[in-house]
């Protein structure tokens, strides 16, 4: 049995989700595992994640994974490289899963490996280097040097699901990793263009009071839609406003230096416009320089109202934590447990006994939770919640 | 010229207010000043000013005050005792104060003063100990320990403005202050009850969206309305809840420890009902023991969210902070520049070179301004605030 990995984040899920995960068993055999590694309440655009985690979980089970662990949050609100780094080093410590199966816009590996190798290779880093002192963005700077080594085959770069492909092949090459890639063709439209098979539209439909139901996989729209009777969700970042504002007006200095991305000035540009600005927008409009995307400075942002700080994804992931467990995920968790190099949390108890760098991961998930939640119904906005939640479990 | 120093938070002024005033000149002189020692964006019963403090230093003035100075937040957010402490030792600080004037219900200085006596006296002391004992509150402990030593008298501890006036004679002797006391008889209603001169009536009123300006002297409820239209307030600690959690379920349990009024597990049952609860009243409503009264609790949450720590009310505050000058202010002022014994600050600017403790309180208080100012409509909630104003002036 092939135990295929995929990281995600399922905010929301939607049907080009649920191909990705068909194709990738007709690609590696029907009998194929699906383990997803998925981002926990808040996401790499740096934004709250419309349902909670366990919801998202649940609902990627109703679409095909057999088992989903959570990506610790200091991966989750980083960089591709890092969110990579992070999803392929929780695959590694689990030790049982043969491939990686990731979608792209090219559906070829060939052109992925090309400029991966490319990326890292002196030459261009050196041209890279010249770009950067242009003032260009930093995507940018890497795109223009590859293309200067490699010609046409940096094309692939110019698109989202390829470039973090990229990312996920760099992070298996520098982990030393034994799984094998595969990628899929991703169907449809990119990230933020409209259509079914784009979960910010579906987000938007969300936002707007539109019908989002039937761009949404029917067993997982039962999830989410009991989420919503719950009081628990769709969630937006807007709603966690205030809390975050709150948050970011009490910080000290030496909290903007510890932030990731802290560099070339642009803590100090973010301090200076949380002491000024009314509303995250506005302070994320006066900390942007063209050099850096307005995800990477959402991104610090809830990472200075979170505590993430810039150390706590330098090294692979403490303990891989289960959020739902599916079909065959008590067989991949029962080879986990022989092959796992860190301890498989399930009852998030256990973390106590861990201790260390274990417990400091945990109580950062606890009190993102404990923000998260403030965005719920005031009857389900009770705090403590992540120290209640075991996996999903939906073998059916 | 006598100058009558008068401790307040005219949360909002009132005619009961006003009339404290004229009955203050009346006793001693049409031609006394009237300095007021008011509390800032945060009140002593732990909750949000209705208005922001430079709004209700400058009401103050139309309704008679000369100049206002800013009861420091430590003393605000803090026991009778405290806040009483806080206020005289601004008083003693100037240097200029010739009299402290007081509301009461009694109107009698003579057991106000027995009574402030007897509390300290060893016999007291021993006989509240004893009580306490029972598990009883402080407050009635006190109260059944003077009435066994002074008999009848003891019944002036009933009501809330004889004890604070208690509390203002026992700072005046604990500090050794050459100010004299003199006490209004307090028109009307209690703090509490309904009526044209309780300012919790009148905040009432406001929050249902009655109509509360017949209420309010004339020239006060022209400012009021001028920081409505502004978007300004009134405010309610209610529209601070989520900001308030956010902090609040952040902290650390070493935070809960520093607090004021950390003792006997207050701060062990705050920090476990900050963890499960909700909403800023049911966490009062966990942490409450019969001992305590709900407001220490409600200001125990608001110190915890403003960082407002054990130690910062022990000493006089380090400066005197000018809210508001009216037509006699500036002679008050240029007495206490002979007479003050700290620096009277009228430019915030003039704080940084100040250093040390006086720009760390002012910090706390440009922090607490920056949570308070969440409150208010999104184009005016710019953090920075606290930075930015100099006393109003209205000297007509």
């Amino acid at each position: 049995m092939n135990i295929a990995g995929i990281i995600c984040e399922y905010n929301p899920i939607h049907r080009g989700h649920t191909h990705h995960i068909q194709e990738t068993r007709r690609l590696l055999g029907e009998d194929t595992a699906v383990l997803c590694v998925m981002s926990g309440n808040f996401v790499q655009r740096g934004q709250a994640a419309i349902f909670e985690k366990h919801a998202r979980a649940a609902a990627a089970l109703r679409c095909g994974a057999d088992l989903v662990v959570e990506l610790p949050l200091p991966y989750a609100l980083s960089s591709a490289e890092r969110f990579a780094f992070g999803g392929v080093s929780t695959l590694n410590l689990l030790g049982c899963a043969t491939h990686i199966s990731f979608g792209s816009e090219t559906g070829d590996l060939a052109p992925l490996h090309a400029v991966s190798e490319c990326v890292d290779a002196p030459e261009t880093l050196a041209r890279m280097k010249a770009e950067l002192k242009k003032g260009v963005s930093y995507p940018r700077a890497r795109a223009h040097a590859v293309y200067s080594v490699l010609g046409e085959q940096a094309g692939v770069l110019m698109t989202p699901n390829n470039t973090l492909g990229i990312e996920y092949l760099r992070a298996l090459k520098a982990t030393q990793s034994s799984i094998a890639p595969v990628t899929i063709p991703r169907k449809g439209a990119q990230h933020d263009s409209a259509g079914a098979e784009s979960a910010s539209f579906i987000r938007k439909q969300f936002q707007a009071g539109s019908d989002p139901w039937p761009l949404i996989p029917d067993g997982a729209g039962d999830i989410y839609r009991a989420e919503i009777a719950q009081g628990r969700g769709p969630v937006f970042t807007e709603a966690l406003e205030i809390a975050i504002l709150s948050r970011l007006r009490m910080l000290q200095p030496a909290a903007f230096e510890r932030l990731p991305d802290a560099s070339e000035g642009l803590e100090r540009r973010l301090m200076r416009a949380v002491a000024l600005c009314p509303d995250i927008q506005s302070i994320a409009r006066e900390t942007k320089t063209k050099r850096y995307a307005l995800s990477r400075i959402r991104r610090m942002i809830l990472c200075a109202a979170l505590g993430v700080t810039a150390d706590l994804n330098r090294l692979p992931p403490p303990y891989v934590r289960v959020l739902a467990i599916g079909r065959c995920g008590r067989e991949i968790l029962s080879r986990a447990r022989e092959t796992a190099q860190v301890p498989v949390i399930t009852k998030p108890a256990s973390v106590r006994r861990l201790g260390g760098r274990a417990l400091k991961l945990f109580e950062l998930e606890a009190a993102a939770t404990d923000l998260y939640t403030l965005a719920f119904d005031k009857k389900v906005r009770q705090g403590g919640r992540e120290w209640t939640l075991s996996p999903i479990v939906d073998t059916e």
